[in-house]
This record gives C-alpha cells, sequence and structure tokens, in this order.
C-alpha cells in the first residue's frame, strides 16, 4: 500500500526535491495535498504532474487563477488561510513542512495536532516556537524528522543511541562566502557578495543567513529542542567542503557523522523512507577520493557576531529566540535592500534582544504567542531602522 | 550488579587498554577469568591488580612460576590449552576475545559455544574460520562485538540500520610507512622501515600487514562476516589521518562514519559499554579543528598487492582466506628476519593460494578442519621460501 505524502511549501526548493524523489517512488508514494504561495500555475502544474488530491494557495487572490488551472483535473482546491489549513490536517502518512518562515507555524501544528509524521524543513517553528511545538509533538503523539541537512545527519549520527550518552553534538557550517574575509571587508560587503553562498543553492535570505553565521545560530536552537540537548553540548565547527553535516560526541571517545554530498533530495529521502531506505537514481553519490581533503577550523564569533548572539539568545531560554528571529528577518531584508551595512544585521538582531528582554519573561506558550511576538519585534525592527542606518 | 569480564589475551596491547578501562569503572565491572602467553609475572601481576577468579597461561612450562606468583593470592590458576580452554569457558557477561593468531581460534570458539558476548579483537577467527564462527554464534545465540576499530566504527555507523539498505561499507586505511613510496624503494625496504607505522601503535606483524595493506584485506574479509555483506558492497579508502575509520554509504545517498583519535580504548569501551556507554576519562578526544585536514585517496593495488590478493580471496569464498592468512603469516616472518623482500610477502602468498586452490574447494567446516589447512599451508609457504629468496 502507497503512503500518502502532502507537502506545504510544494514550489520552493524544498517541495521541488520532494517531488523530484516521489516521482522516482511513484508506487510507494502517492500525494495527498500540495501547499503552494501565491503562483497558481506553478501549483496547478506540480498537482496534475502529481496527481494530487487537493491543491491550496496561501494567497487568496489567487484562488480564481487556481480554479481555472487546474479545471478538470478533478484535483479539488483552495485559496487562502482556510485552504492551507485543510490542506495541512489532510489524512497523510508523511506531511513535509516546508512553507518558509513564520507563515509555516500555523499549517505545520495543524498537521502536529493531528499526530502525523512531519518532515520538517521549516526553521521557524522550532526557532519561534520551539516549546510549544515539542511539548504538543508529545501531547498529540506526532514525529518531527528533521530534513535540515545538520539535523538529519545528527538524527542519523544518533540512530538508537541516547542523548544522554553524547558528550557534544556539532553541526558543521560552510563558513560561507566571507569565511576568510577581514572585517572591514565584511562590513563593506554587498547583498550581491553575501548572497554567494559557496556550497549550497537556496535562496536570498537564507543565503545572507549562512554569510552571517546566523543560520548556524538557528540551528543549534533547533537542535536543543529536537534532541532535548542544552546550549552546552551543542557547538557549531567550520567545514568548508559542507559533506560532513553533523557529528554526535559519545562520551566513551566514539564519534559519529553524517556525511552527504549537498544535495537536499538526501536528508529528504531519509524523511520519507521512515527507515526503509528509498534508492535514490539521480542524487550525486559521495566519493571521498574524488573530494581529496575534507578540512575543518573554529568557527569565528568575532567576526560572525550573530553566532553568538543565537547562543546567548539559547542560553536565554524564554522568548529571546523568537525575538532574535523576528529581528534578523528584517534586518536582512534591509541588507537586502541597501540601507543597512553587513554587521547592520548584528547590531539590529542585538538591539532588539536587548530591547525585549524584559518584556517577553517567557517562551511562547502556543504558535498564536509565537506570532505576536514576531510581529510586535518585527514592527519594533522596521521603526528601529533608520538608526541603524545613521550608526552605518 | 557488576558486569564479569573474562580477557583472552589480556597481557598484550587489546589486554592491557581493557585493564585501563575496567579500572576506570571498578563499580560497574569485576573480572572472571584472565589469559595470557607465557609470561608469569605479567599474568599475575594484572590479576592481582584487578582481582581475577582464575588466570591460566597457554605455555604450560610455566605454569609453577604463575602458581607461585599467585601463591596467597586466592587466585586459581592454571597452564597450558586444557587452563585456557576452561578459563574461556568460565561463566562470563563479556569475553574479550584478544590472543593473537591462530592460537586464538579455540578459546574463542569456547566462549562462543556456551552462548557468550564476546568482544572480537582476535582477527583469525574469522578470516580462517569466519563461516564456521558466524554459523556457530547463530547457532548457540553469542553476540560479536567488533574491537577492531575499523569494524567497531562501521558497526556504530550502522546503528540499527540494515545491512539490506547499505549501498557499500568503506573501512579506511593509513596506507602505511609506505604510502607515498615507489615500488622499487617499497621493494628495497627495510623490516625496520615496514615496522614504523605513522598512526596506530601495534605489534611487529600487524605493521608489516599495515605497510603491504594485507591488514585491510584481512578486515575485508572480517566485515564480510561480521556484516554478512558481500565483497561487492565493501572497499577500502586511504585515510593517512586515521580519524574515519569506517562509513556505511546508505541506497539513499546518506552517509553514516564512526571516527575517534586513534586510540583502541575508543572501541573497547564501545564494547564493554553494551549500548550504555561508558564515560571515559582518559581518552584522548577528537578535535576536528584541531585536526584541521582529512585527508582520502584510492587505494593503490598496484604497488599494494596483498590488497588485490586478499579481495581475490574473499571472492573465492572458499578455504582461500584460511590458506592466504596461514602463507601471509609465514612470510611476514621471514620479511622480518631478513630473508625476503617485502614483495616477496605479496608473491609467496599468491604462489600459496594457487597452490591450494584446488586441495581445499570449502571453507572451513570447524576450528580443527581450520587450524588443520592453517598447519598443511603452514609447512607447504616454509618449505617454499627458499625459492622466494631465490626469486629475490
Amino acid at each position: 500500500m502507497s503512503l500518502t505524502v502532502t507537502v506545504l511549501g510544494a514550489t520552493g526548493s524544498i517541495g521541488r526535491s520532494t517531488a523530484d524523489l516521489l516521482a522516482q517512488h511513484d508506487g510507494r508514494f502517492r500525494v495527498g495535498a500540495l501547499v503552494g504561495g501565491k503562483d497558481a500555475a506553478a501549483l496547478a502544474k506540480l498537482a496534475r504532474e502529481m496527481r494530487a488530491d487537493f491543491a491550496a494557495l496561501a494567497d487568496e487572490s489567487a484562488g480564481p487563477a487556481l480554479r481555472e488551472a487546474l479545471s478538470g483535473s478533478g484535483i479539488a482546491c483552495g485559496a487562502g488561510e482556510g485552504a492551507v489549513l485543510e490542506a495541512a490536517s489532510r489524512e497523510a502518512d508523511i506531511v513535509v513542512a516546508a512553507v518558509s518562515g513564520a507563515a509555516g507555524l500555523k499549517p505545520t501544528h495543524a498537521a502536529l495536532r493531528l499526530g502525523r509524521t512531519i518532515a520538517l524543513a521549516n526553521k521557524e517553528s522550532l526557532v519561534c516556537a520551539g516549546h510549544a511545538f515539542m511539548r504538543d509533538a508529545a501531547r498529540y503523539g506526532a514525529r518531527l524528522l528533521p530534513v535540515d541537512s545538520e539535523h538529519n545527519a545528527l538524527a542519523q549520527a544518533l540512530g538508537d543511541g541516547r542523548v544522554s550518552d553524547v558528550a557534544k553534538m556539532t553541526i558543521t557550517a560552510s563558513g560561507g562566502p566571507f569565511r576568510t574575509w577581514t572585517r572591514e571587508r565584511i562590513q563593506a560587503a554587498s547583498p550581491a557578495e553575501a548572497a554567494a553562498h559557496p556550497t549550497w543553492s537556496m535562496g536570498m535570505k537564507i543565503n545572507i543567513d549562512s554569510a552571517s553565521l546566523m543560520n548556524k545560530g538557528l540551528e543549534l536552537i533547533e537542535a536543543h529542542h529536537l534532541f532535548a540537548i542544552e546550549a552546552e553540548r551543542l557547538d557549531v565547527i567550520v567545514h568548508p567542503q559542507s559533506i560532513v553535516h553533523g557529528l554526535v560526541y559519545w562520551r566513551d571517545g566514539a564519534v559519529t557523522a553524517g556525511l552527504a554530498m549537498p544535495d537536499m533530495r538526501v536528508p529528504i529521502a531519509h524523511c520519507l523512507g521512515l527507515g526503509d531506505r528509498l534508492a535514490i537514481q539521480r542524487g550525486r553519490n559521495l566519493d571521498l577520493a574524488a573530494a581529496g581533503s575534507l578540512t575543518f577550523e573554529p568557527a569565528d564569533e568575532a567576526r560572525f557576531p550573530c553566532l553568538a548572539i543565537a547562543r546567548a539568545a539559547l542560553a536565554d531560554g524564554a522568548a529571546a529566540p523568537t525575538v532574535m528571529n523576528a529581528a534578523n528577518e528584517i534586518a536582512v531584508a534591509a541588507f537586502i535592500r541597501g540601507e543597512i551595512a553587513f554587521y547592520g544585521i548584528a547590531d539590529l538582531v542585538e538591539r532588539a534582544c536587548e530591547h525585549f528582554a524584559g518584556t517577553y519573561r517567557a517562551a511562547p506558550a502556543d504558535v498564536d504567542e509565537a506570532l505576536a511576538i514576531d510581529a510586535h519585534v518585527r514592527a519594533w525592527s522596521t521603526e528601529a531602522l533608520p538608526q541603524m542606518r545613521a550608526a552605518g
């Protein structure tokens, strides 16, 4: 019997990689619901190709276009938040939660409340509302499988071992385009320079986060929640080749690691396999002799202050990660628009964390509270931007 | 309640590392029997320190000395094959099987027939009689835990995964002292040059096997038996830093790997932990940033023909590994005595494999048959040595 897979964020990068894998294993999977943002033509094409049951767009105004594009296909559809939540709530064996940003929280949580097995690619679910997500996953019997290459590697390296036997978990960072740059050169970097990721092909926002190492900071917070491991046993190491993604250091001195070529189909396939590994035909296979050399160096928090800011937010434990993430989104958008310099990102995030430290003293109790904090911090950060510009 | 540990080969390198770990975890373990070769003083000292129940020496003539050295200690003792088998057969939760060479087969098998959990360091058990050992382990409910760093790493990287989901298992080779040498220079190498192992501190025989890569050939044969995986899915890669020891390539493109500093206490601790990892205080911990770079290169079977010979023996599947191992022991001893040149080792082993290909057409059915083949091949190889010397 085939497994039903729902994809939230079907037209994005993770969604397309998922579609590729599902097409390769046609007999093993069938497609339930597909959710997109606002591109009716792209979603309709995908839904037809994958013979989905249901297609939903987040953008309500794109509903008529979607309906027309699917006419005659027999595929039901809808648009707007209600339709997205309906898609997330339909019967499914696996829900791939790959809507990006804060918009991913509600549909992901809807699937979680139904006790689904969730292949989680939406970072914000754990960064902004990690306590609530993990509590509710346990409460409703949902399983969270990490899609991020680093957390997927940690999950594979952990295997059936116990976190209590772990001395340390380490995630790797490519180091981004500024790995070897001086602080002065980084400060003067353009958005295009910051977005030139050396090993992964991703979106603009995540590329900037990789350049600042904020991405690794967010991943430390995710790892903390996913594996129920405290900040002191988590760290980051720079590994420019992006082949080793995560390492588990056991207390007996052994280390297990998860490796793969930088190709998101690998961790997605691991999640979709549910313990019964898929055979990938088109994935690039790792060839260590061809790679030749894997190098490692410490992460430099002096040149990459976002990593230290994220560590502090994680140590704080309350709403600091939610605040940090919202301020970072506003700061990165401003950097991309050319409104602030690169270190302006860290400055704005740090100011936001300081400003809100007294306001939100507990972790968000649920998704609504996380979204309320997120909105509040975004508004404040947007207002604070002109000062950052003045500061240079 | 503490676990009783018996150590076969207590005075050797693995035995001493085991003793170090047992002393660190005094409350968790107690020592049952200890077996040594012929050094009565060393074994008696160890038995007193570890408060063993029983001590046995393989060398019968050393019995009186052992008895005297243990007088007043309350520790029972014996010497000769019967005493060794008695030691191996005493009640124990874990038997560390670290007698080296063909002498390890009988005591290891005695423990296996009693359904013990065996931390296996004796390569010859699987190389010379792998079919019989694995069949009898299943028959008598014995567990074999690999102590070799490579196989231990593979076991950890495999975790609770299935071998049917594995595309390939790879063990690493340091490459030995001749890794960068030309064929001509290797042919003229002295025993001292061949024995200078770059990363591990081991005995003379195993160092020569590392220089010829025969050691990796033997390990491929062990891996084949331990993991029930065919030769086509096994390979070797050269990794001079000896930090990554084994890699499991899954069919979904993911790779898991076992890493550790080159310190035998790490895999031994993993075996002794029985899934509940020991905390090692004195082990050196892996620091990848300090290591800086991990390099990988293909194994060169032209300069290291023993690897190809071992692959062929494994593919043959019958008694070829038993024959190969015996001839190799004679050849390595002759090389150490300066009687043959380095490539004389491969030549003698290849001749023996060819000579006996028609004689032994099935894998040894039991330990006695394996030992009989071993003795026959040793005698033939010893006689063939003068021709090898003449051939240069």
